[in-house]
C-alpha cells in the first residue's frame, strides 16, 4: 500500500460479475421471465441462479489446470446450464429458449452506483473490463446498461481465466501498459491477491449482498489493498476524479 | 444488395484509419508538435505522414502471407517509423520521443460527422471497431475522442490482418454473431469486398480527402454495397436510427 502512487495509474480495470453487475438478481429475474412466464414453470429462482453460478469456478478450473483447452465463458455457461436444468428436472427445452436463458448473463443489471462512478472515472483513466466473461458477453452488458468501457480485456483476450497469472499480465499488455500502471477493482479478495502478485494496483469495493442476505465471505477488505472504497462513486472520489 | 435486410443487422463494425479518423492530418500534426516544436526540426509534415502510412500495407502483407508471425500494429508502426526517420535523415531520437511519435496513431482526430453518427447508431446496434489497429491503440483513440464502441475486434483479436478472411470471420465470432448479422463500414472498396466475401453486410462512406487533395481512389462506391452514405450521420439515418 505504501507503494501506491496515483500519478502512475493509467487504467482502471474491473472484475465484472459481482463487482459491476448483480448476477444473482439478474439471472433469477431472467430465468423467471423465460422459464416462469413463458414456459409456466415454478421454482426457486434465486436458488436456480446460485446453483448455476456455483458451477462457474469448477468449469474454469479444468482450463486453469490445463486439463482442457480454453473455451469462452458463454460455452461454459451453456454446459453448466445443461447440468442445472437436469438438477431442477427441467427437460427438453427448445434451442431458442436455451440460447435466451444462456444470454441472461448478457443482460445483468449494474449495482446502482456503477454508471455514475464509471462516468467520473473515465474522465481521467482508461477503463476496461478484466473479467472472465468473453467479448460478446461484456459488449452486450455494456450496451445493456451504457457502461463506458474503452476496452474489453480479461479471459478471452488472455486465453486464460482469473486467477491465473496470464489473465492479468496479458490484459495489461493488451492495454499497452505495465501491470503497475493498472488497477484491478474487485469485490473479491482472491482476485485482488492474484492481481497484486502480478504487479497490479488494487481496489476493493464490497458487495455484501452479491450472494444474498447470508453472505459470509468478501464482506470486507482482507488485505491492505491500495484503495478500499464504499462503492464506485467513493472509488471515483478516492482516485481523484 | 437485394439480400440486405436491416432487421437482421445486430452489429455495425468499422474500419478506423481513414474511415473514422483522419490519420494524415493527425500524424502530420503530432509529428510537427513532437519533431518540430520540441526538437526544432523542419520538414514536410504531410509527406512524413503519407510516407509512414505507405509502409503500413507492405508490413502487414508479410503476416498475411504467413512470412511472419502475427505482431500488433503498434510494433509494425514502430518498425516503419525507424525506416521513415532514416529516409528523412532524422537520426538518434531518444526512446521517449520515439514512443511519443509512435503513439501519434493513438491520438488521431475523428472526421467531424463521426461522434454524432456513432451516438445515434449505438441506440440500435452493437458498435465495434474492426480495424487492423491493436486493442491499446483502439482504446486510446476511443478515449481521446469519446468514441462509444461497445467492443474492439479486428486485427489483434483475430490474429490476422484485413483483408485476410479470418480478420472478418473471427471478429464476428468474437461478437457472438454470424457474419450476416454484422455490417462493415469502410471508406475503402477493397475492405468491403473482402468483408462481403465472408458474408458481412457492407456500408460505404467516402472520405475523399483521406489521402489529400489529389486522392484518386475510393472516391466513390465501386460496387453495389448494401448502404452508400454521405457520412456517419447519413449512415445513421439510413440504418433507421
Amino acid at each position: 500500500m505504501a507503494d501506491f502512487n496515483i500519478s502512475q495509474l493509467k487504467a482502471v480495470t474491473f472484475d465484472v460479475f459481482g463487482t459491476v453487475v448483480d448476477w444473482r438478481t439478474g439471472v433469477a429475474r431472467e430465468a423467471q421471465a423465460i422459464l416462469g412466464k413463458q414456459h409456466g414453470l415454478s421454482l426457486d429462482w434465486n436458488a436456480f441462479a446460485v446453483h448455476w453460478r456455483s458451477l462457474y469456478d469448477p468449469a474454469m478450473k479444468k482450463i486453469r489446470d490445463s486439463n482442457r483447452d480454453f473455451v469462452i465463458l458463454d460455452q461454459l455457461h451453456r454446459e453448466n446450464l445443461d447440468e442445472v436444468l437436469r438438477e431442477f428436472e427441467i427437460l427438453s427445452l427448445d434451442e431458442q429458449t436455451m440460447k435466451d436463458l444462456n444470454e441472461a448473463w448478457h443482460r445483468l443489471p449494474p449495482w446502482p452506483d456503477v454508471v455514475a462512478g464509471l462516468n467520473r472515472l473515465k474522465t481521467r483513466y482508461l477503463l476496461a473490463t478484466l473479467s472472465n466473461g468473453n467479448i460478446a458477453l461484456m459488449a452486450n452488458l455494456a450496451r445493456h446498461s451504457d457502461l463506458p468501457w474503452h476496452a474489453i480485456v480479461g479471459g478471452e483476450i488472455a486465453r486464460a481465466y482469473k486467477p491465473s497469472p496470464e489473465a492479468y499480465t496479458r490484459s495489461a499488455a493488451a492495454l499497452g501498459l505495465e501491470p503497475g500502471q493498472c488497477m484491478l477493482v474487485a469485490a473479491h479478495n482472491v482476485d485482488l491477491e492474484a492481481a497484486r502478485e502480478q504487479g497490479f494496483c488494487t481496489g476493493f469495493v464490497p458487495r455484501p449482498n452479491e450472494h444474498g442476505s447470508g453472505q459470509s465471505k468478501d464482506l470486507q477488505a482482507e488485505s491492505d489493498w491500495d484503495i478500499v472504497a464504499d462503492d464506485f462513486e467513493d472509488l471515483a472520489a478516492r482516485l481523484a476524479t
